[in-house]
């Protein structure tokens, strides 16, 4: 009862494009490119939303950039920002923010779902049926399905996160606009966006741990994805998981415990953080762990922590969250299968097993490419802005390379050069968030499958999704 | 008429390892455990001779650590020094320096020739007995041929090179010292050690095109392996190149053009090159390609110089020169591979071809995943130095990160940390140091073959050296 998510084959996706019948412009082009397409409309509409008067406080200075940035920003769920969020927007701004910040992250998730589940080329005729009678869940083809069950288990995991924010929001901020806070927070966590609209950010609330608890464990559900959610869903009735499930589950455990223990060491003393009780900085540091990853909430301020902390965070944005999920990065379960693939090479081992299930060497080599091809990506806009970034030069490099990784894994922490960028330099890192968002999926998608030989006895194989 | 270049599988290096029919220690032991305890054992006897009185001015502060340090620098050819070696060694002490780079330089160099040629599975009976006709350099599995071999090759071009340095440097330092200087230099520059025992380093001859291209030429030569030399050697019999030669080839002439145009866009206003003329800025940008990438002969401060310059000269360290060669980093083949790899994936094209052969699948995995694991080490060590040395706080990540790069990639040029580090510190980038001459060897072996199914036209099959 294996229900294998396979990477599709070129002759699989051209298939897959034209099986709409209907001869309109929409049914001709392929799908990545209707996910740039939808993009891009989004993050217009959002720049021009941005734009209009009663959008943003009149005394403050405001540039088309500022709009643009911010919606690129919030569309791709990336969480850096040009203006603060708080001072700069009005509620008005703030509400069009969320909504792009929602269609960003509820889009590219169940995009991503489609992708990487509408070609698969078999379905295990058991499990189909037992699937469809119990949940009809299934049919994971039909677009307005999928995105159907994207957008109900969204909304449900947002009410939930916002009825948990409510109460202390109302507390503090009166029911009205502690309401609004608890809506915003909800969305923006669960879209691992980064955004915040309270006075300090997250920080404000360093000392009260439950807060930053529903944060986090909304950053977690939306950092997961929505395969993993359904595999956890039906579990009851299925008694299995998928080894993308199972991987990326004990990825993201592994994750967050070592990068919790390690915040721990870099930061057992910090600074800034010295009004907060041992245990509340106990939850600080759990949270940073979860939120410096994906969401990119900021908890401290940089120019108060060691550059130990600044590495890691470097390191735990670069891998980010699961295929499928609203978060960036190379992916847990591309970190994982390298895991896999580097412990099998050390044993002298030709099969990488996980779970007893043995990945294939497509799988494999997509995922070492991807950190090749990202790594350049990385070398090259970070070299570019370099050479035009004046105010970085009094810096150091770890200023451009913080941001630009920050960018293409849409987590958004920032050393603090976002707001000093010149307009290419801005450029630079909305295309890093906008090929961040997009383009991984475009790079993976030319590769094709390679074929093993059959050995006397191998385990069966099956795939995790990369990238 | 191919002479494959195949990369051990473990079964045969299992029985090269025990071709030996004495059952001395000696024949026991692995060929990866000869040549770490080799390199120890020189590593000892050099720290043990810097250590006597007559090896440094009795006028300077000496510890033991200064002597295990160099030693270890000077064998794994990096040039990184906690003491500058112009003033603190006496001539004694230089030339054990001397003869520990030359050591370290032909040892490695021979030994990766036999671990890389010696267990190759087939080798084409008429290419073996024409080359055998000509020239009797097929016996690459007998470890004195092959020993006697890189010996006489190097020693040829590191005498053309005194020979050529001399006039220069006796003109400016008398006929002794700079009969010393020349065979020093040649020594250094062929093995790519980057050690200068000139008062201002090679920077003494920003001025003197000739013979920054002479030291160039020999970096360039001792960068590119032994196996490339033989194959240049032999190509007027054989009129033909391995696909390692071809590959190795391409990749540094495109590795120092690339490097001498991006020079000339991130330092085109050198501020401590204001007395150089134009022209001779533009040899001193050739140099910088050539020697920056695997040597580390410095030429100008990087005080003076911009974070692009630093950006550009971590990556072309981290790239490094070919296998078999007195070159460090993940090599330029691996490179080339990555390149072909990516470009074949970007058109969705099974099989990555290069000059007519298909790259097998062991070779690319292999490529890919010396990638990951040479960046989880040096992000390992960079976190390690970043939690331990107060002083590196100060600067940030950069200097830290460059300093592991430059270890690893044994190519010695410094943000100007080395001095400062402690005594862990120092063992930290011994250890990088260490592991980054023995140790990607000893972690490729354990990768095994994959095979590739017949498809009914392929080009014939031939692997480049990774690592
Ligand atoms: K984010
Ligand atoms: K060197």
């Amino acid at each position: 009862m294996s229900r294998k998510i396979d990477l599709p084959t070129a002759a699989e996706m051209q298939k897959f494009h034209h099986q709409s019948q209907r001869h309109n412009f929409w049914s001709k082009i392929s799908m990545p490119q209707r996910l740039s397409l939808g993009f891009l409309t989004v993050i217009t509409v959002g720049a021009f939303l941005l734009m209009l008067p009663f959008s943003y406080h009149g005394n403050i200075g405001h540039t088309f950039m500022d709009g643009l940035f911010t919606a690129t920003s919030a569309a791709s769920v990336t969480g850096l920002t040009v203006v603060d969020t708080a001072q700069h927007w009005t509620i008005f701004g703030q509400i069009v923010i969320m909504i792009l910040v929602e269609i960003g992250a509820l889009g590219f998730m169940s995009f991503s779902v489609l992708l990487f589940t509408a070609t698969r080329r078999q379905m295990d005729l058991k499990s189909k049926m037992m699937v469809q009678e119990v949940y009809n869940l299934e049919s994971l083809y039909d677009t307005r399905v999928v995105f159907g069950y994207v957008i109900k288990l969204s909304l449900i995991i947002q009410t939930i996160g916002a009825l948990l924010l409510a109460p202390f929001f109302m507390h503090d901020f009166g029911w009205k606009r502690g309401m609004f806070y608890a809506i915003f927070h909800a969305i923006s966590a669960f879209g691992n966006s980064g955004f915040s609209i309270l006075p300090k950010g997250t920080a404000s609330y360093n000392n009260q741990p439950w807060v930053l608890l529903i944060i986090a464990a909304l950053i977690v559900a939306g950092s997961l994805g929505f395969l993993v959610w359904r595999d956890l869903l039906l579990y009851r009735a299925t008694h299995h998981l998928t080894l993308h499930s199972k991987l990326a589950l004990v990825m993201t455990s592994a994750l967050i415990i070592g990068g919790w223990l390690l915040f721990e060491l870099t930061e057992h003393n910090i600074h800034s953080a010295q009004s907060i009780s041992p245990i509340n900085r106990l939850f600080d540091t759990l949270f940073m762990s979860i939120s410096y990853r994906t969401a990119g909430f900021a908890q401290f301020s940089f120019d108060t922590m060691s550059s130990a902390t600044v590495l890691l965070t470097m390191m735990l944005m670069y891998i980010g969250g699961t295929p499928g999920s609203t978060a960036g990065g190379i992916k847990t379960t591309t970190l994982g299968v390298l895991i896999l693939q580097t412990r099998a090479a050390l044993r002298g081992k030709k099969d990488v097993v996980f779970s007893h299930r043995r990945l294939s060497h497509e799988n494999i080599v997509r995922a070492l490419l991807l950190v090749f091809v990202s790594l350049v990506f990385l070398g090259i806009l970070s070299f570019l802005l370099m050479l035009t970034q004046e105010h970085a030069q009094n810096y150091g490099l770890e200023y451009v390379i913080f941001e630009v990784v920050s960018a293409f894994a849409t987590t958004g922490l920032t050393l603090g050069l976002t707001p000093h960028l010149t307009t290419f330099g801005q450029i630079i890192i909305m295309l890093a968030m906008f090929i961040g968002r997009v383009g991984i999926y475009t790079v993976m998608f030319s590769i094709l499958n390679v074929h093993d030989d059959k050995a006397p006895f191998r385990y069966p194989e099956e795939s995790v999704i990369i990238g």
